[in-house]
């Protein structure tokens, strides 16, 4: 946790004032998600602690995958099509689909996955400005919701995993 | 959830533009605690999944109390003093001594100590602007922090243990 800058929320570079912002607070939120799970090995990632939990590695998974799903939202204005769905939705669902799905892999897949998908959202909101992040739309309660909101609810979801994944981290001593 | 404006992040009467959005997080994460503990009795509450978990009541308590903490920090640059810290240690150090001593309130008891900290905050923040927002103090290891990250952790705090209180909750099925 050495990154220059990392508990600083400001202006970055390439990024309009307010996606700044935004942005510093998703940086954060990622490094310690990372933290999280630094380490890991295929057995702690699957440890299932009872029959409805998800795994470790589903919950980072879904943390990728409703990143996903708000870019095709906001960037797009479009729901996920037919290949984005079969790449995500057992972890966009989590349950016994992703409990049989989403195993077996190393660290590496999912922190190479939330990376791929990172990589993405900071391109396109490279390309966005301030006036955009405050562009609203509507549930359909009629309820109004803008850009920033729905990136700071991509960041409150996942620490809200990690939160969980901490507390699954401490229970899965899993031993060799 | 029929607030309006819980989600748009932008100005709010009162404050300046970047505390306005910061206190919109803030109103946002605090609604989704009270949606994840509304309807609890102290059964429930009280709930200990394992020897080494903490209770949902303890963890509202222990939102309610870093929030203290960071008051202290940020609006008067100092530890809890004797009184605060007589008051919350049980609650920020988790554990035991949280385990023996935070139980058998009513949900109330916990909202109603969350209420009376968050107008506390806001009290404060109201009084202070984008400049204050943006101060900086280094960490022991010299790294840079400023406020609105102190405040923007505190969000991500709750939203943490929101994460935890939703898993235990989904397990606390306690009939009367």
């Amino acid at each position: 946790m050495t990154q220059t800058g990392l508990y600083l929320i400001g202006d970055i570079p390439g990024f309009t004032p307010q996606i700044g912002r935004l942005v510093s607070m998703m940086n954060y939120a990622r490094s310690t998600t990372l933290q999280a799970v630094a380490g890991l090995g295929v057995a702690e990632l699957d440890y299932l602690h009872d029959p409805q939990s998800n795994s470790i590695g589903t919950l980072l998974a879904h943390i990728a995958a409703a990143e996903v799903g708000y870019q095709a939202a906001t960037f797009d204005a479009r729901d996920l099509n037919a290949d984005e769905r079969q790449q995500w939705d057992a972890a966009i669902g989590l349950g016994e689909r992703a409990r049989e799905e989403i195993r077996g892999y190393e660290l590496d897949h999912y922190v190479g996955r939330l990376e791929q998908v990172r990589a993405q959202t900071l391109t396109q909101l490279g390309r966005r400005d301030d006036q955009w992040l405050a562009e609203e739309t509507s549930f359909r309660s009629g309820q109004r919701v803008n850009n920033y909101f729905k990136w700071f609810h991509v960041i409150g979801h996942e620490i809200n995993h990690r939160g969980q994944i901490l507390w699954l981290r401490s229970r899965a001593n899993i031993k060799p």
